[in-house]
């Protein structure tokens, strides 16, 4: 049994139920993204909490500008599947995969690990948007009304289409043209020491938005970010 | 300072970031929408884990059927607002709220808690659509594509202007009609003892979903239910 467990935006988010899951776990298989991953150290420390060791497996290369987006996405999970199969078959007992984040929400280790044909059980995490929220202390959508959560690259097409209230994951640096009225609740690197958080008129706040993406950066060598926009009234 | 604390769907989701929130706060606030509301049962285990005494408040009653909705609404928050701060004033220390799932995902506490113009913090919880993906091991999205949060009261609407994947709350037992083709991943009193799930095409499991609520329902004497909703290919 293949156990994929959502750990949230670091050890503050181990949920009891995902620590039961740990427990019952032999070992942590985690993908290595290359030398110096950001979220292969809090991986560590959470398996660590558990008593569990860490199998880092080097994660195939990604054609990250694909003609053929899905195409790609769907050769990289099987490579993906190929590898992590090869380190279970080497291994006795039940192994756990620590998901940051939610594995319900832009994370592809649930699909990877269909590939692999293995029985899994999913726990759920806490999510970017989640703590985007409590962050700003706010709820995610009006009184009784929808919240379209999507991608960057689909942000265009999807306010086009008419939505109004868009929580928008994996970003890199969105441009927000044409949004000036809109407000915006935005952070980065959420839940760790270089957070960020930036909120208010996308046309007051850009500047103020660029500088703290950078500054997230600057101080922990890698960026992460997510936010929420709402058209005016 | 006002702790709003999700507590997921039970004591398994309470997290460390939430377990010191509530070890910070004094005593916990619950409104009490009957003498046997359920989830009432749930925050009483809860702060008693911490130590924290529950000052129960009743609930105003609202029109569960108005014509202004939005108007309803305001004036229910209004009501709660006026108990809570009548509540908080007569008590030393800093009070909290146990929000069942996310208090960032329709959830009033957020929005009163505003109205009584307290400071206040905010902690994430697991949400029950969360909840419901973990349990069937889905991502609630497909690959690259977006997801709609949207409620029962919406989704002939949101659906009719091309939503195509989508999760719903709020929910009393929808019709579903016209939907047949579709795929539905359906859970009712998620991480309850009367938890039940079904999945498969609408028109196919239209009755197992009409008996698995009225077995969730028979069996806790209440019922909570989400789903995901996703169009055929």
């Amino acid at each position: 049994m293949v156990r994929i467990v959502g750990i949230g935006c670091g050890p503050q988010h181990v949920t009891p139920e995902a620590s039961a899951a740990l427990r019952a776990s032999a070992y942590v298989v985690a993908a290595r993204k290359g030398a110096d991953d950001p979220l292969l150290a809090v991986r560590r420390e959470v398996a660590a909490a558990h008593g569990l060791e860490v199998v880092e497996v080097d994660d195939p290369t990604r054609d990250r500008d694909p003609v053929d987006y899905g195409g790609a996405v769907r050769d990289w999970h099987a490579a993906r599947a190929a590898a992590w199969s090869s380190a279970i078959a080497a291994r006795a007992g039940d192994p756990a995969f620590l998901v940051w984040g939610d594995p319900a929400l832009y994370d592809s280790t649930i699909r990877v690990v269909t590939a692999t044909g293995l029985a899994y059980e999913v726990v759920a995490g806490i999510s970017a948007p989640q703590l985007l929220a409590a962050r700003h202390g706010i709820v995610l959508h009006e009184v009784g009304a929808p919240v379209h959560v999507t991608t960057e690259r689909r942000l265009a097409e999807d306010v086009a289409a008419g939505q109004t209230n868009v929580v928008v994951m994996l970003t890199s640096g969105a441009s927000l043209d044409g949004l000036d009225d809109w407000s915006i609740w935005w952070g980065a690197n959420l839940g760790a020491a270089s957070e960020r958080l930036v909120a208010g008129r996308v046309g007051d706040v850009r500047p103020a938005l660029a500088d703290a993406r950078a500054a997230a950066r600057a101080e922990a060598d890698w960026v992460m970010d997510v936010f929420l926009l709402r058209a005016p009234r």
